[in-house]
């Protein structure tokens, strides 16, 4: 259900890394599990688990220090990290495209791509999500005021998506022809939205991205670019989004016909 | 002014690169100037031009693309892409610790430090100065429960630097025993809290993080590890700090007394 954590699983399939997949119930409460908080004191996902990284690293944390004499094994939050360390963990695996190694100009464009999402298409859509679906499941006080500017946020975002990144439509992904960590990333994130169907009548991804047509044709790029993994990533969501009943009840689309990707 | 903008000219001035600074004027709508969005259509500081970039980079934007056959002049959106950027453009010049190359672990934990820090101390801290000084200034809209629940977000923030990144005072820095650009960030982030006095009685930095101590001290550690270059960047800052009328008035302190480092 997390959409960081989605686009690290598509992101490993895609390029064919031995990465195993643990899932971690967010709505059981297994990110605040004492468990849990020992592998990654800040309790989100996604966590990647390498316990046969570089032994030599000079540097530590966040989270408890391994045993005296330096651990090994190396747990890195943030999924934007966790695919730039995975590229360069694997570079004969993962395409150059995805998180440039050797051109640094793309890669920079990517990181820089990548913290943008961080603070505006991530910003809008996660803060607008928590509040008006995720705090009401948690039984944690949320606030429309807040949601309303979070939509501000996100619908600037789109907009410069669109007409920035996407060079109005000129440029097929964020940094080029081929789609990198942060077309995914953002991908992911706006998948999510489908989940607002389900607290107010007339929210929607579809209706939020309806005035972006070359986000929505990006959009389908992308997830043509990873099949068949983007959809095997998107099931739970798709599930959740189908069994959850729509705000309003006017609705006439069912969940099964707002939930094909 | 801007906090992401000194935190690249410090980056550039601790490392010793050729990196020549041109203000842009945010209060006289200098980042909204035809001349400027030509630049960067995203109206966004900092913004790094290198005039003399690698010409082979098969990636573009964001922006106008370059005259055919390939512009040599890369502008790079994003301060924490940019310092990633000058490590590698500059690798004899940028100390490791800072942003790593070598180290790819340590790497990864920059990056995730810096991605964090976008999500958490930068998502609570630039909203609630957008709502509680900024807004006011431009004469656009504000909400103060919007800047409540930033104020949230800054403090759940500021307990996992305290307790997660610092581990509670063990560690030095973010990722280690020496500063890197996330600790940088941060730090001029946080700074900016300062400009909160003039617009509520009891509202300000040292109020903000007086409960957090270890961040307390790593701030101190961060201006001493970039000095004399730190106190240089934020001295227009102060100065506006210095010059803006403590609100409510009951305030003892005058300006000069808030605005040493």
């Amino acid at each position: 259900m997390s959409q960081p954590s989605r686009c690290v699983v598509i992101f490993s399939r895609v390029n064919g890394l031995p990465v195993e997949v643990r899932p971690i119930l967010i709505h059981k409460g297994e990110t605040r599990s004492p468990a849990y908080l020992a592998l990654n004191p800040l309790g989100k996902v996604p966590l990647l688990e390498d316990t046969a990284a570089a032994a030599s690293s000079s540097s530590s944390g966040p989270g408890p220090a391994g045993p005296a004499g330096g651990s090994s094994c190396l747990r890195l939050p943030e999924s934007a990290a966790i695919m730039g360390y995975l590229a360069d963990r694997f570079p004969g695996q993962v395409a150059e495209h995805w998180y440039p190694r050797a051109d640094k100009v793309h890669r920079a464009r990517v990181e820089a791509a990548l913290h943008w999402y961080q603070g505006n298409i991530r910003a809008g859509a996660a803060k607008l999500s928590f509040h008006k679906v995720v705090a009401k499941r948690l039984g944690v006080p949320s606030d429309e005021r807040v949601a309303a500017d979070a939509l501000k946020t996100l619908q600037l975002a789109l907009a410069a998506l669109q007409d920035v990144w996407l060079g109005g439509g000129a440029r097929r992904f964020m940094t080029g022809d081929r789609p990198c960590a942060a077309d995914l990333l953002a991908c992911c994130e706006l998948e999510q939205l489908r989940m607002l169907r389900a607290a107010e009548h007339g929210l929607d991804m579809e209706v939020i991205l309806a005035p972006y047509p070359q986000v929505l044709a990006w959009q389908q790029r992308v997830r043509d670019a990873t099949a068949p993994h983007y959809a095997a990533a998107h099931r739970v969501l798709l599930a959740a989004v189908a069994k959850a009943p729509p705000a309003g009840g006017a609705g006439g689309g069912g969940g099964a016909a707002q939930s094909k990707l």
